[in-house]
Formats: structure tokens, sequence, C-alpha cells
């Protein structure tokens, strides 16, 4: 919550309430939601922070986003390889961690007009992140901000929290009938 | 199918098989998943077309897409207002057909490596235009193509010859708090 004594955050409060989205689900479609939503507020003079959790290579939408710049922020804080949900790596902990220290910054820094921690559910999932911590975070944003956070596996917690929640489901998927990933459609 | 007489597209064909995607379901999402995949994919390289069927106003993914031409080519085919299921006005009719012109023109170019028809699941559902036609164009797409179709209520049909489907549940929507639609998140 904003504290009382900043009018100018009571007004923005009263007037745009920022909205928290959580994606989530088995199907495609989640991290590319998020990024369709940050063109969508770029597009209407927002601007938007983006910190992709567990990720450490540069995707087809990273490197795009760079043509977003300076209204698109986009912070990767991960590896480029598999995290063993029951055994991680000390480095996938430590870059999570410094994931949830630039989500932090973003957020309490009124620079951004929307903050999206791409995958966070899953760092969330895999205890590299303290649950307590997000859930302190969320509650404690500026109350204009919007806030997107992507993944599988959203906890009960962060889903209690959102205004909108998405499950993607998948129905069917490509992978099934042995087509493998490709440029241009999973990164 | 192309044709074999093509040694060409034989082999683009064999190594790069275009993937037909559908984002369907009540949920929020579609749009933006569409988007994003389009962002991906321009970041990698690709071309990509986008047809936004039923809509006639320039959203904010529209506006920000400008600066990601002229990889992105988007057109709107639509009015901006709301369209009866029941009782289509002509005009609506009119430029959802003329959008499925565009699509075609667009998948037989050449031109393109992905094309995606936002929200065409509903100009479907609403009869304003042929299912038959729509099916005959993804059977009948560059091998190495890459298509995406959103909307609610995608038939059957669209969900069978797809390659992927992820359905939007909606667990949760803002509008249900009384939260209504803003710039910079629905449009």
């Amino acid at each position: 919550m904003e504290t009382a004594a900043d009018p100018r955050a009571e007004l923005l409060a009263k007037y745009r309430r920022g909205i928290i989205q959580v994606y989530t689900g088995n199907g495609k479609g989640k991290t590319t939601a998020a990024f369709g939503q940050a063109l969508r507020a770029v597009g209407q003079g927002l601007k938007v922070c983006i910190i992709q959790f567990m990720k450490g290579r540069k995707y087809g939408e990273y490197i795009a986003a760079e043509r977003l710049a300076p209204e698109l922020t986009v912070h990767l804080s991960g590896l480029d390889s598999f995290v063993m949900r029951d055994n991680p790596a000390p480095l996938d902990i430590e870059l999570a961690q410094k994931g949830l220290e630039l989500a932090r910054a973003a957020i309490s820094s009124g620079d951004y007009d929307m903050v999206i921690l791409d995958e966070i559910n899953v760092a969330l999932d895999f205890k590299l992140v303290s649950l307590q911590e997000a859930i302190e975070l969320m509650k404690n944003k500026p109350a204009a901000l919007d806030v997107v956070l992507t993944g599988r596996y959203a906890p009960p917690e962060i889903i209690a929290l959102a205004d909108t929640v998405s499950e993607m489901r998948e129905i069917k998927h490509h992978y099934n009938a042995g087509i493998k990933d490709r440029a241009g459609i999973e990164y």
C-alpha cells in the first residue's frame, strides 16, 4: 500500500489501479502473452520492465525488445541450462535471488508502469526464491503499478492475491507429434 | 501442400515444418500471446504478417508494432464496434471477408514466415467468414509457413488441423472485481 501521506500516490491509486496478472498452466503462450502485454503497454506509452528468471539466453523476444527501448527494458537473471527442481545449483539460486532484487528495485523505483516477472512462478515452485518475499513485494507494490507473473506451477498464494489469472491449458502440443523446438516459435 | 516439382519447397518442407498454433478459451492472453510470438519471431529474423479480424481500432500492440516494421506488418480488418453474433452488420461481414482475402494473399505471397490471424476464431464462429474456406487455406498453406489463429470459440475443425492448441482458461478476471478495461492492459 502507498503511504497515506503522499497525495499524488493516493490520486494514482484512486484513478489507476494497477493489475496483478498471472499466466500459468502447462500450455504454450505464457511468456509470449507477457511480452505481448508489454508490447501493448509500450504502444500506449507505458514504461515496462521485464525480468526473466531462470533464463540466460537471449531469446527472440529479448532481441526484438531492444527495438522497443527505452520504454521496454529486459533483464536476464538465470543460466541457459536446465534447473533440477530437487537439486538446483547454487548459481541457479543466486541468479534467481538476484532476479528478485532486480524486481524489488524495478517495482520501487517509480521508473515503470508495468513490471513483468517472467517464469517467477517456476522459481517460486523450485524454491529458488522465497514465496514470502514475493508475496510481500506484491502486497507493498505502488498501487498504480501493473505486475505480470508467468510460469507453470503458480503457487496458490500468488493466485490468491492476483486480479487476473489465466491458465494456459495444453490441448495439443507439436512436441507430442515429434516436432522439435525452433527459433521464432519456442525461443 | 507444396507442389512436388519445386525442390526448394521440398527441402523447406523437410527441414522447416511450419506450425499451426491456436490460442482460444475465455481467459485473457490470446491476442497478446500471438503478438508476443510475433515479437519472438521477429527477433529471430522471421517476417511476420498479422491480420486482425473484427478490430478497427489501433490498439497498443498495433501502435508498438510499427517499431518492428518492416519485419512485422499489421492489418486491421474490422470495425471498432461490437458485432452482434446473430445479426452482424453487412459491413462486419464484408470486412471479415476482406480479412480472409488479406490472409490468403499473405499466406500465398511467400513474403512471410509467419501469418497471424487474430480473432479469426470469433469471425468463424459468428459465420462472418466461411469455415470451409479457412480450412482450405490452412491445408494448402506453404509447408514451412507458421500460422497462428486466435480468439474464443475455435471451431473443432480448426483444433483438429492445428499442431498446437492452448486454451486460455479464465481462473480469475479483474472485470469481475469491477475493474474496467484500460489502455495498456486490454487495448
